[in-house]
């Protein structure tokens, strides 16, 4: 059994496997989520239910959150009756959620005042990935905070990387998320130019996903869009989020992105035609309605 | 040896490895090249030089092609003393230049007039591809043809896919290089904010190449682009080349690609800016300059 205490905020489907992993290793796990129901099977597991992310953290050693927005990471942490105000010095914040870099940054300054070490950790790997415990979690960060969470992110991750200073994780994640915005328009392009001209796009793949057009999105995504298979592995109301996180952060570095821009713009007409609660490979109905 | 005396008509960095191949494995080649030179080492070989395309293909049973542009393409099989005017009824050509499906269709359709078979079979995998016999060959035309040609076509690739009809092998690569073409925006700007934001780029890699943003191209090209290798893998001006015969035929069917139209964009700017004759991975000079 860990001598650590785990406060885990945000129960919802990543932070639910997450959470029971480290319930499973022997920590001792508090947990808080707004929705209250999203924590009972955790709760049945021997995690123990706190009304606020404060009571949560308050006698933690370390504290991990994956919730769903900026504005939600800066609520639990800086608000009122939150995180910081509630944690005790020494303890260390862990904040899984993609969120904004600046953001990231911001926490950590605060937290540092207050003797708390800081950790930006966004995760990919999806649902699936926080499922199976084989995330790839990018980290921002000193490294003697790393070394602390280190126990932890290797219960729930796989590819585990300190990526720089406080940011660092979530700058990384971002570049993924910038490769894969991009990435996307060319695997949806191909697939919409495939069937338009009268070839069977599934046999298109196979002369094309082996070589130098070759990617995770083309080999995973493309067949369920091409069955009509719009389920979320990624919502894009999620990666929108992401894709203006991004653009956001670029823009505070003077640098230009036209592609993802552009995969942003067209995401948002997918959303406003009611794709918003889809899975990201539901972008080719916009080429081929 | 085998019966068939096929006819390779461009022997540049791709036509001659793959001549090449064909002569090792028995076949009698005869060569034509606009620059006389870049034959001499097949001549050497055993292949015979032609002084045109079409007194290459008079006596031969199979003639193949692979040159520069579309414009080229037609001339050669087109022009006057061209191929269709010179090869015999019974003949097959093929042409591997990645060219306009229009065009393919076209070629097609007049050499079934002469009572010659056709297909087209762009290929992809590049110099070391066609080195090590490796490509991935995408074909269009009669299934008759197609088995009659698969034996040539197995001494030169691995990956070799029937399409479809006349032009489906342009239109598969045409998907290739669309794919490819908002990919190459995706994981430039991924490079570009890595280095901008302060991040070791290369350790950033590690995070993002194994999930979801993972592709032949991050994994391949990045390394290159940030140490700087602009050395032509695939060059500039001929993805140019490609990417305007996938606008024009997308403009056919009444598709509109956005990404694609973007990539060509920002391509064209790189080759004003000197870097037509550098690899595709150079686009990362435009996003740093």
């Amino acid at each position: 059994m860990s001598q650590e205490t785990i406060a885990f905020i945000g129960t919802g489907v990543m932070g639910r496997s997450m959470a029971t992993h480290l319930l499973n290793a022997g920590y001792s796990v508090n947990v808080f989520n707004r929705t209250k129901a999203k924590t009972d099977d955790l709760v049945a597991a021997g995690a123990t239910w706190h009304h606020s992310p404060g009571a949560a953290a308050a006698d933690a050693n370390i504290i991990i959150t994956i919730v769903g927005f900026p504005k939600d990471v800066e609520d639990v942490y800086l608000g009122d009756g939150g995180i910081l105000e509630n944690a005790k010095s020494g303890s260390l914040i862990i904040d899984m959620t993609t969120s904004s870099p600046a953001l990231a940054k911001k926490i950590a300054t605060r937290a540092a005042e207050k003797g708390i070490g800081a950790l930006d950790a966004p995760v990919s790997g999806g649902d699936l990935g926080a499922k199976e415990a084989r995330l790839s979690i990018m980290v921002g960060g000193e490294e003697s905070d790393f070394a602390r969470a280190l126990p932890a992110f290797e219960i729930m991750g796989k590819n585990i990387q300190l990526q720089g200073k406080a940011g660092a994780g979530q700058y990384t994640k971002m570049c993924n998320q910038i490769a894969i915005a991009s990435g996307m328009l060319g695997i949806t392009e191909a697939m919409a130019y495939a069937k338009k001209s009268g070839l069977d796009p599934f046999h298109v793949l196979k002369s094309i996903e082996t070589g130098a057009a070759g990617s995770w999105s083309l080999s995973n995504l493309s067949p369920r869009a091409l069955k009509g298979d719009f389920a979320p592995g990624f919502y894009v109301k999620h990666f929108i989020k992401d894709m203006r996180i991004a653009i956001e952060s670029a823009d505070d570095m003077g640098l230009e992105l036209p592609g993802l821009k552009l995969a942003k713009t067209l995401y948002a007409k997918l959303a406003a035609q009611g794709g918003e609660d889809e899975g990201t490979q539901a972008l080719l109905k916009l080429y081929l309605s």
